[in-house]
């Protein structure tokens, strides 16, 4: 068996299609952020500006947030030294669940080293506390609720994304007596769209299913206390599983959910991705729950990072290029090849420091490659200003549609 | 559908075996542990010493380790901000990298949030790059394993714990043409013995299998510069992916594998659970490397542990304690009932302040359950006189056996 030839030859796959990735090594500079050092393979460096972090609301560089880790580790140290069973439980990991807990209003939180694990081990585990259960699941859900759902065999449907009547026609051809979950998003952080929350709530009503809702794009950002969408829309009540992330929004690392008591106990005790892994770093959880809390009041940063998804897309569209707009705060431009879609951001990165990730497949369908910009409240309009003239410079420099293109 | 009653159900199950988890809220001290204050339910404080914690070498408090996470936080921030491919790469992830594949002499090392979701992602991702992959795992492999390996409905079969003449059975019965690889721990941890590990070399180089080696428990505790039980006995080269942790031994969090380049690659190309999950924090990463980079040289704190372990082992043996000794730093004490062994648990810390958690099933198998104590080189000569001492009294306060258990 030679095994470097298969290597080799899973490895060419990606190179052919043009969606090899390779990493920018980037430095970022506290109180500096969006800007950052960018180090080249040849060692040498540029500073550039990132436009397509995920730490959404500059939260990664606030002073509440690091003084709050420094303050752990100067009294507690590194590490928990343990799983959450086995030593690993500390005030601090107490104190963010009751912070969660509190912000969507539920009776409990549950932490995970990510939101990944959290949906991959709540997902997996729910078939395990109702047998027979069916997940129905948005075909644009995120890849670690499809590796949650599909992890141990359970019972899946796919529905069309965000089609409403496709859902209530796979659950209205399901068995009524037996147990049934609706697994979906807020935000779809590829497109920026949104779901149809309240109706998807009324037909899990409808069919006596749960409700699972993944908010890692939308915490933070939305509603009167950041707690999401949901938030935002007064449906938190009637979502009986909630997921989201620290490490977007909140500027840290970690993931959880948020539920009944009841829930939180049974998933704690139930799920392999809970119970086997080592919890999270004190310090970590003490620099979220700072996060967690201060973006409970902090409104001006969400107001103003929707006034620069505002003003991005408006001047983009103005110069005619394709955008998505579904009103959030993510601004994805079309492309739709993946080779053109790496050397757009090559020479962004390269002549203009501006740093996009081309996103690729298996990050989105083939075909709909496309740059994915996320403005922050810490952009300032020059670097707006400058992001606009560079795509415009590149656009006309590539010859590539504008208007048709536009959605 | 009454979710809640099933709920209920999942949950009377654990009470009804005695196996419900409670989480014992501890608040570590920098510079005290294992000393920490635990945090009654009832709000009131008591200061115990930690005898269960993974923070076997008390790295977690080690200044180098400390001042390299402060000085991450003041220079770049909170958290990563994005995937490894947005944004999400820093130098920090990078030098994390070099010094664990310096560590384990390989090519390349790939970085993971936790040494689970290597495994994980990992052993699930293997199938894909080898299509038709069989992988040889030992019935004792941890929960992390067994779920990577279970994952993509990929072939399996299970060998004996430590059993050669089974795994080689077992291989001999399959294609000879098929890919094969074997996979197993150094140290296992529930009953801290050690695998015949140059003898399943010898079996997989015989059939032609990759070797799959997890040293969670053994890095940074055993070889020469720490690199685990395959440099101890000279097999490193002989192994294709070791996978461990940071979390323990090294005192902050975080997993990865080791390899050569082409396979960590493949697997940062084509793993899911690599992929779309937020990087580790840039100071998690620093703190890391510096623990790491600290115990390639710091023999002491291994001669100080194996002392420890020796000891302890030596004082209870010498009351007659079913301990179980494989010769490692871990010490199982044999209870075999979860409700006995909570019971120990609970008068040790209560009355003595002894933190020691129950290991009950599914950690462990039924009728197995144990307490476990990691002597570590913090733990004094007073530490291990006390746990002594507490031991022997409620040995005989319990009225349980003594030689009758013995290992």
């Amino acid at each position: 068996m030679d095994f470097n030839a298969q290597l080799d030859a899973a490895l060419k796959r990606l190179h052919d299609e043009g969606r090899y990735r390779t990493f920018i090594d980037i430095e970022r500079q506290r109180g500096h952020f969006p800007k950052a050092m960018w180090n080249r393979p040849d060692g040498s460096r540029k500073e550039i500006t990132v436009w397509c972090g995920n730490d959404y609301l500059g939260m990664g560089q606030h002073p509440v947030v690091l003084s709050a880790m420094h303050e752990a580790i100067d009294a507690t140290g590194a590490g928990s030294g343990g799983t959450r069973n086995i030593s690993g439980t500390t005030v601090y990991h107490k104190r963010l669940e009751a912070e969660i807990a509190d912000l969507h209003q539920k009776e409990a939180a549950l932490l995970f080293t990510s939101a990944y694990i959290a949906n991959d081990a709540t997902l997996s585990t729910l078939p395990k506390l109702f047998p027979g259960l069916i997940i129905y699941s948005d075909e644009l859900n995120h890849a670690s609720m499809i590796e949650g759902i599909k992890r141990n065999g359970g019972a899946k449907r796919i529905w069309r994304h965000n089609d409403l009547a496709h859902l209530r026609e796979l659950m209205a051809a399901d068995d009524p007596a037996t147990p049934k979950l609706i697994a979906f998003e807020s935000v779809y952080s590829m497109d920026g769209d949104i779901s149809p929350m309240e109706a998807i709530c009324d037909i899990a009503q409808e069919f006596g299913a749960l409700t699972y809702l993944d908010e890692v794009h939308a915490v933070g950002m939305y509603g009167p206390r950041g707690a999401g969408v949901a938030e935002k829309l007064g449906l938190m009540g009637r979502i009986d599983i909630i997921n989201a992330t620290l490490a977007k929004a909140f500027g840290v690392m970690g993931g959880y959910i948020a539920a009944s008591a009841k829930m939180c106990d049974a998933i704690r005790s139930y799920a392999p991705g809970f119970i086997f892994t080592t919890s999270l770093p004190p310090a970590v959880a003490a620099g979220a729950a700072a996060s967690v809390r201060h973006l409970k009041t902090a409104q001006h940063l969400r107001d103003k990072q929707q006034e620069n998804a505002r003003i991005l897309k408006a001047r983009l569209k103005a110069l005619g290029l394709p955008i998505i707009d579904h009103g959030t705060h993510i601004v994805p431009v079309h492309v739709g090849d993946p080779v053109h879609c790496k050397k757009i951001s090559d020479m962004l990165l390269e002549h203009y420091g501006i740093y996009v990730q081309p996103i690729n497949f298996p990050t989105v369908p083939r075909g709909t490659e496309r740059l994915r910009f996320t403005p922050s409240p810490v952009h300032t309009a020059e670097d707006i200003d400058r992001l606009v003239k560079a795509m415009d410079a590149l656009w006309s420099h590539c010859a590539l549609n504008r208007q048709q293109l536009s959605a």
